[in-house]
């Protein structure tokens, strides 16, 4: 028995909107260093970066078919996650989904396994995140779960939650924490263009952080040569 | 002792020029979703896609001495094929071996292993798909066999069976199937270019594909929560 | 106790000019086929060419703290190399320490581990070959070595050997060799512009290199078909 | 900011007693195939079989210090997972602090990372399952959660829950679920007693599950050799 | 559409009992260093030590129904060969499988992919060699071929053809080149055997296999320290 | 050209025999946690523990020529390192190599490559530490250095430098540091059996290092339950 949840949370789209442009590395460290999904997923095409509402998708292995349930569930300014019950870098999904997704306005797909067609969708400019790619094809046989609470690439993702993704990899940002998270990267951008400006006038970050006395006190000595150590 | 085999039966090559059209992922899945190479070996630049007649050739570990046998084998239209007798990511293969496959009018290499010079390579738009890209050097010492039946990652290829490469990655038609596989790619992107029509028109896999009664049968149920489930 | 070296003994600047010119391969084979890093490094953008001196630097895993001190110990023309005591795929560096090595007329950076904020490194030009991409933050606790001789992806570098990187990897050329592996490159290039032009007009490597009786000795013998073998 | 939460809702020990008799494959399969670890997870020393309640501990990578406050944490019966927050194959773990946990009465180590000193843990009989054996040592100075809510290995583990673990790997039972998978558990075992006695006297899986219809249906075809396929 | 082949021409028995003695190393090289399987498939228990004829089974990822069907197949003597069409790392085989291959007679299996129940396999003494243990289950939705010519873990296995296997891996003999195999493989051993006298008295192989002089004109000079060199 | 250095600078034997008993991760921390190989370097056998002067041996890709020169080279109290010039899991010692060895007292193994007959090895006790087991044969065609200075699975190995291995991997001891880290060793293992009885008692490591007020000064806070937190 399986379900499929057709009621979701969703986050507001405005928090996507605005946490697109800050990129996963920020919103990453604004919500504390958290939620990071394995750097395995990799973009299909760079550069890419979006922000959206996750509904979420398992799959069995070697099996695609809970993705068109799945479809049906997406709504505009959603991202479509994707996980298999067990590991499998078969090719899920291809540009004739890419297209039913498109024409609901989803903004991507991030997914635990293969995926093909990847030249039609980078023509298309659908953005995917995945752990392969691979033409391998699948067959509809075994149901899952459409819209529940999964782990996927090692984070726990509940629908409704936010996505973030870009070069740099995939971040979730629940959604209770969605305002705290884009007042915090917001902050942490305003600093960062602050000590870029630094950066870039030559100031080292030994100085801009104030790190040479902690170092010292950790036992950090300056020498001559190698041989002096 | 080794051998090379300089007769080789070729698919024609009209079949190899039809072929290259369709793409990785259509061509496995007219033939029945078979001989499709481990998606581990991966094109050094996209978009790329070709398809050619098979030239098959082991290397013993860290020896490309063999490759230079092969080349004298390569006709117009084939794609070398090359394969390590055990694991290897040395870089067999550079810009001199590619400009004299390409001045013999070779599609292509598949090649098990590692390969070099990809800067150039890609320069020269000499199509690669590779395990690795790798500078390290190897040695001519020991022989191995030219255009026999091999395995190269994962499956077995006889020398004149059609390779068709892409983005997607590396498949093999083989040359007895290549007219009914080149049959079922047409009829196979016609039915597609009809369900792309009704994706992009908003319509869903779910009724395209008459999914919803089955799924029903299996045991999927539509819940308001996953509470409910 | 962990020191920082502050008075290293660089290539000429010059060595590392025109070996940029050669490549990787080029190099790689000049000086005998050793001193390459592993293959696992790969540039985070191609094409990409540079040499430089190298500034090592030992972080601890998860732990960025001592690039900060290198950084200071890195002048025009430097490559900084990064090494982490264990494995660790963290995003160490990002878009802020590249502007800062950048000030510095630093040429790039070399690293056994995982970068970030890859979409900006591109934009910059700023070269990176990395283990990973990845987004995960690191902390600033723990002190290590900068400017000792380290082993990197397998590989020794004392500092101020010289590192060549480009599309195919990362290989050091120490310093006390620099002058003869220039020599040695030069010569190999000539002869590879010699050889390019017979394999462009259809000469086979089994004649340029004069290769059909010493294959015979080892016992290749030429067939009809498999079955004769 | 990071917390211990020292107030845990244990699964009642008699479950993860009954539990620890049937092994992970069946209570895998009593629980409709769901939450087992990655297989990466291997112990330490075969055979061994244990289930307890978790206790979770998140580590910084490189950083085992709060294992020390996770022991404090544990009691009589409980199994301690461990978690780091990004890929460590350090070694978090050895004798000393398995002599604290059994000291405890704590039943076993699952981690998703490297541990020490295998031989002792091996004559203590202290059982521990890994991703890798590693003697790279840790320090101590970064803090995390202690009995939160964690991602382990890809599978959500709550403080409490039941860990069944055995030759073949980890699963989970949640402790809401703790009573209805023994059940189930019990009935497969009943089940499959039957069917190995009938399997034992050379019957068929094909008929002792009535397989040969549906096999027809789908397409199998009986044939004297593979040409007539 | 699938076939099931239901006569095999098998490897006369008396070949099989007796490689089984030479081990696979020593098969190995008795037929030319060719066809051995991928080092990823391990044994579950060591030492251990079979040879058996081919039952070749396909299997979809995620699903074992084919494995009952290959079952029917099997004959004293034979040793059952699994490979997914996909990679794939679930647990496809267990005791009650086993308990049935074991009334068969049939004296192992080899599995391109995960098994489970390994504890009570051991306890069973039934011979696999797997790419994974791993608990997850399967199911039973999709058909595939039994005892057609398969690729294996990089290696072709015809029905029939004979499997030795021990604690060094998995080695194929073709069942037309079983008898010469076989007599090389004594003559080896034999010669062995010598060898290994010699050894024990302290020969050196430089001295038995005579390579010092070969040694000499590859250019190996002997010098007192490396900076001779 | 390749040399083969015979006249090496062997740390003590006595300082091996009492490394040995201490173990590698004792070793190591004494050390200053540095100088450990590869964690993917595993011993064929457990338990097992030795210690003993290093001879360096480089071998080419498939290739085991130059051990049969290193055996040459090796002492009674030796340890043979080997490693391939290229990523290489072939099978390059097998028991043939080991009766040599083990005739000129040499007490182990360390190979970041495959070995082979592991069976036999193993009877012999005849301890060896692989990156791999492979039956995978080996040619001898190409020559390298003997008792060099090599990079062997991420470390610096220089010949007669102190080789310690056990169940938990291989480090490394500096012949000119043999005794300092011996007299840590000893200190670090008569402090922890003091630990270690108190760990028994069932003391904390919390109170037995002090940690409390550290832990409350990095912000660890004990709460009742995570939402707490």
């Amino acid at each position: 028995m399986s379900i499929c949840v057709t009621k979701v949370d969703r986050s507001a789209q405005s928090f996507a909107d605005e946490l697109a442009g800050f990129g996963v590395a920020t919103v990453h460290e604004a919500q504390g260093r958290k939620a990071l999904l394995d750097a395995a997923l990799r973009p299909i095409y760079r550069p890419v970066s979006i922000a959206g509402t996750a509904v979420t998708c398992e799959v069995a292995p070697g099996d695609n078919w809970m993705i068109h349930v799945a479809v049906e569930q997406c709504q505009e300014g959603d991202v479509l996650v994707v996980t298999p019950t067990s590991l499998c870098h078969d090719g899920y999904f291809g540009d004739l989904l890419a297209t039913s997704l498109q024409a609901r306005g989803v903004r991507g797909l991030v997914i635990n396994a293969g995926v093909r067609d990847i030249a039609t969708l980078t023509e298309m400019k659908f953005p995917v995140w995945s752990a392969a790619v691979c033409a391998q094809g699948t067959v509809k046989e075994t149901i899952a779960n459409v819209n529940t609470a999964i782990v996927c690439a090692g984070q726990k993702i509940v629908p409704g939650d936010l996505i973030v993704a870009d070069d740099d990899g995939v971040v979730i940002v629940r959604k209770e924490e969605a305002e705290s998270v884009l007042d915090k990267a917001k902050a942490r951008v305003a600093n960062e263009e602050e000590k870029r400006a630094r950066f870039e006038a030559g100031e080292l970050g030994l100085d801009i952080y104030n790190m040479r006395e902690r170092l010292t006190e950790k036992g950090l000595r300056y020498v001559d040569s190698e041989s002096d150590g």
